[in-house]
């Protein structure tokens, strides 16, 4: 051992004690014929002083000492003349005795504290030095704590963690799969899961009955801002369940990490809202409740209008943004520009500005005046609740893609606002999503979920039904779990019946014998005695970064790769031998 | 919901009490009037009785089941008549009032018992009905057992779990990597793991002290027998640690699954065996210390010999199996056939039958009585502790060679003799293994653990020296946690300087453009600050085979792999299509 206890143990009761520390150097101080030496590793700081009555190898080792080196060293604790309250080691300091260099350590490339002067992609070539930071330090521990919560919780439930295969087959739907060469089956390839999906539903069907794992999936997608080809879920599969069984079950999960990672007490239930009213309310599948500010539907009131943009539109809303009006016409126009970008796709943006005049009278200034009289603005207000103050804003085209871009609104408005605060948090079930989406571009139907989702038993007529109306507007017995505006975690009650699963194939379009090649399995395991079952998966990393107040999911993850999937620290991918290739039947 | 109870819940506390339950149909009895069903799910078996009483549409459905049909049942508890006290729910019975099919069942194409009597191959097809018998079942739930102390115990003592990465740079060394084609960097590769031992490294350089994972590792290797290509791990790793501080933390956690999970007090502290010794007295890196039957050196006495194949062997060795003089002519005339095989290809055996005549005299019967008369024989059984109804076995022929040989000997002797008791424990750690291994085949040296480890401080003169002999003789700071003659673990303390880490390197004969290849990485990052560090690896499947009395590690894997490393159920590996290929650069 190098040491006899960690830089974050020692305080006053420890006085007069003969200790031994091994840490990191974080600085170096000379005041007259004293050195501080401020000794670091993941618990904490203690301060190590030498003075010209310290030894004389002290003082030689000393004069060689650098940021970072890697030393232990020998001393008593003693009593702080000026003592640092921050923190819990800053009563006392270790008068040194002996001091050995463990390691040397040449200047790091960038400064390792709280925040860093390095840029990102300097940090990630140096991610093993970036990770010695103290916000980095804490987010990889409140992962583990996510982990152990998540695990105990489950195991007291009576969930057995079962390890499913890494190396599978191919059966791409939606996202690409990674795939790795087979060498002793030339030719042949393993795929990387997606998500134990198939091999957690077998579980049920082997009768296991409450499943769960923590697993690291893998999706070959062009990745976006902060997505991860390997990623990490919470998976979760339960047997002679219905969808509130499993709503509840994992509610508990919810709450326990919510009060044992954050101390925070979530009231019970919470609440759960219909997609339907989620997209007309907050114009997004993954609300967040937060704040108010909800989308109004001002269609029935604008129908009959010579405004044509109106007038033509599927639907117009509205949401009020209050104590707003003092908007100036630079802040509004800017504003409108915002939501023409591409990403949001509007066309424009309709304002009315209220306010109370001295008078008492409530006065209404809009960007369509000429089209819209006071009564109707009066309307407006009424509806959207405005009052003294407050700015109307107003959408309008095709119904789904308005509620979208208006909810999309509504977010930026809640940060302009500073009304989504990091530390406060509003978690909801959403439930009852589509379960089919038609693609224009291919002329057929994706599986919203996945296809394994069941349909609710009410829409199973619509189900079989061969028109593609009846289809869409087929219900999934699906959920998901959203946190402050982010989904953090979907299930479904699934398909436990062959004949259903292979209606499900055929209505996205698949033929018998593509779903043969990849799925006959699952078809084969369902006629061997199915349990009806359903269950959850959650997103590890993004759960870990919402707890964490983080915008990124990279701080949690300890090793992630950059946007282009790289990593930069280990430069991979990279180029394999031709020998290697050649064995695997690539050259 | 589809149940109020399991199928493992329910007795005569219980009685009078209406239920429901769900599961699958084990067995259908009719007596006279009455319908017995034995309901299983995986927490045990409930007896469902009809009568001529039942509801009407009770006893029409009954006509429809089979077996291994889902059901959900609803009922009262009773008393039985005739009670099975060899289950928890045999003193009771559920007098049915409703029943409702959930799922309906082929015939499985093998019996869902204890013992099957499906053939392997077509158990693996299926694997979702073989994972329903009682013993996988069992080797399951023990597996999550296991992983669930694992990490509460390693959690306790201040361990964070941390994952690593799968997606990696390929660095093959000894075992070949698994590669994963980058669609978004064409021509390059990714490798998976074939362990995380460079991240747990880094994360030490890190400052995160205490590290460990339970985590799936690959290996493209030839399989051999009970190897998968896919394996899991508990990996894990130490800062500021000497060999015995390694030794005594996971000595805890040994004991703790001891305790924990088979409910065995294993007395501390385990025994320690240096290398040597194994060797030279079990003849075997992993000895299996349940039963004596050591080897002893008979060299000294056989160096004067006119049977040349003694005089000329490098070494002579024997072991004494007690009571096994009864052998017969034929029997031992098999054995040396044994000992012949390639797999352990000995060039004979050589044998001693000791006995006391009626007399009190002992007479030795060997099959060299032509040249070691009395005397000597009777030397060989003072030496080998033979007596009185004893056989000496003795090989020779070059040292290494002939003690592992004499060492697969003495298993296979102490398996006849049933001295290997799979419900006795025996667990030990062995030490000071050689650093490295000369292979005439390639005339290089090998790692023997792997190339991270460090020499043990004493021999770091011969590590510098340029004399290959200077170099087989160094000795490295390495361990392995062995138990019944299967190595379970094994770690090192790591070399933490990059000097020393560049001379392994070029020890192990890569040039330093192959090392900056592969390993710049990790060699920069001892350039930082690097604290002395150490660890180990659990091969967490083997352990739980060993721990669940199993002699196949598949038992203990939900979605195993074959010899030829396929997935029978999923027919994986397979083809991918042409598109797949072409996005990924490889058709």
């Amino acid at each position: 051992m190098y040491r006899t206890h960690t830089c974050g143990a020692l305080n006053l009761s420890h006085a007069g004690q003969e200790v031994q520390l091994a840490g990191w150097i974080q600085r170096i101080r000379k005041l007259g014929g004293m050195t501080f030496i401020d000794l670091r590793d993941r618990y904490g700081i203690t301060q190590l002083v030498v003075n010209q009555d310290s030894p004389q190898d002290v003082n030689t080792v000393l004069e060689d000492l650098g940021r970072e080196y890697v030393i232990t060293a020998k001393g008593t604790v003693v009593e702080r003349s000026s003592k640092n309250l921050k923190i819990p080691t800053g009563e006392i300091e270790i008068l040194l005795k002996g001091v050995e260099i463990l390691s040397r350590s040449q200047t790091p490339p960038f400064t390792i504290e709280e925040e860093s002067d390095g840029g990102e992609e300097l940090r990630s070539r140096y991610r093993y030095l970036d990770l010695r930071r103290p916000p980095l330090q804490k987010a990889i521990a409140l992962r583990h704590k996510m982990a152990q919560e998540t695990r105990s919780y489950l195991g007291q439930c009576g969930f057995l963690e079962i390890e499913t295969p890494f190396l599978i087959k191919s059966t791409p739907e939606g996202a690409r799969d990674f795939v790795v060469p087979s060498r002793m089956n030339q030719g042949q390839f393993y795929a990387l899961p997606q998500s134990p999906q198939t091999f957690k539903q077998l579980l049920m069907i082997s009768g296991y009955d409450k499943y769960f794992q923590i697993v690291r999936c893998f999706r070959d997608e062009d990745l976006r801002a902060d997505r991860q080809p390997e990623f990490t879920q919470i998976d979760c599969e339960m047997s002679f369940v219905e969808r509130d069984d499993v709503l509840a079950q994992f509610e508990g999960l919810i709450l326990h990490l919510f009060k044992s990672v954050l101390g925070k007490d979530i009231p019970a239930p919470l609440p759960r809202i219909p997609w339907k009213t989620a997209m007309e309310k907050y114009g997004s599948d993954k609300p967040d409740i937060r704040f108010e500010m909800l989308l109004h539907d001002l269609t029935p009131l604008t129908r009959d209008t010579e405004f044509s943009v109106f007038r033509n539109a599927g639907y117009v809303g509205a949401i009020c943004v209050k104590g707003a009006a003092s908007y100036t016409r630079k802040q509004l126009d800017e504003l409108t520009e915002w939501v023409r970008r591409p990403q949001i796709g509007a066309a424009g943006l309709v304002y009315v500005r209220c306010s109370k005049e001295s008078d008492g009278v409530m006065t209404f200034k809009s960007s369509v005046d000429k089209f819209f009289d006071r009564k109707a603005l009066e309307s407006w207000a009424r509806v959207t609740g405005a009052g003294d103050g407050d700015l109307i804003l107003v959408m309008s085209g095709e119904r789904m893609k308005t509620l979208e871009a208006l909810g999309v609104l509504r977010l930026e408005m809640g940060n302009r606002l500073e009304l989504r605060d990091k530390n406060h948090y509003a978690p909801l079930w959403v439930y009852d999503f589509p379960l089919l989406e038609w693609d224009e571009e291919t002329q057929r139907f994706y599986a919203k979920h996945h296809p394994f989702t069941a349909p609710k038993p009410e829409d199973l007529d619509k189900f079989y039904s061969d028109d593609p109306k009846d289809l869409e507007q087929v219900n999934a017995n699906a959920y998901d779990f959203v946190l402050n505006g982010t989904e953090v975690g979907g299930g479904s009650i699934r398909i436990h019946d062959s004949a259903m699963q292979e209606r499900m194939f055929k209505v996205l379009g698949m033929s018998p014998d593509e779903v043969k090649a990849k799925f006959s399995f699952i078809i084969n395991a369902f006629q061997y005695g199915a349990p009806p079952h359903g269950g959850i998966a959650f997103g590890f990393d993004r759960w870990c970064s919402l707890f964490g107040g983080s915008e990124s999911i990279r701080d949690f993850i300890a090793f992630p790769k950059n946007n282009a999937g790289r990593d930069l620290m280990l430069d991979a991918p990279s180029e394999i031998d031709a020998q290697q290739k050649k064995e695997l039947g690539l050259s």
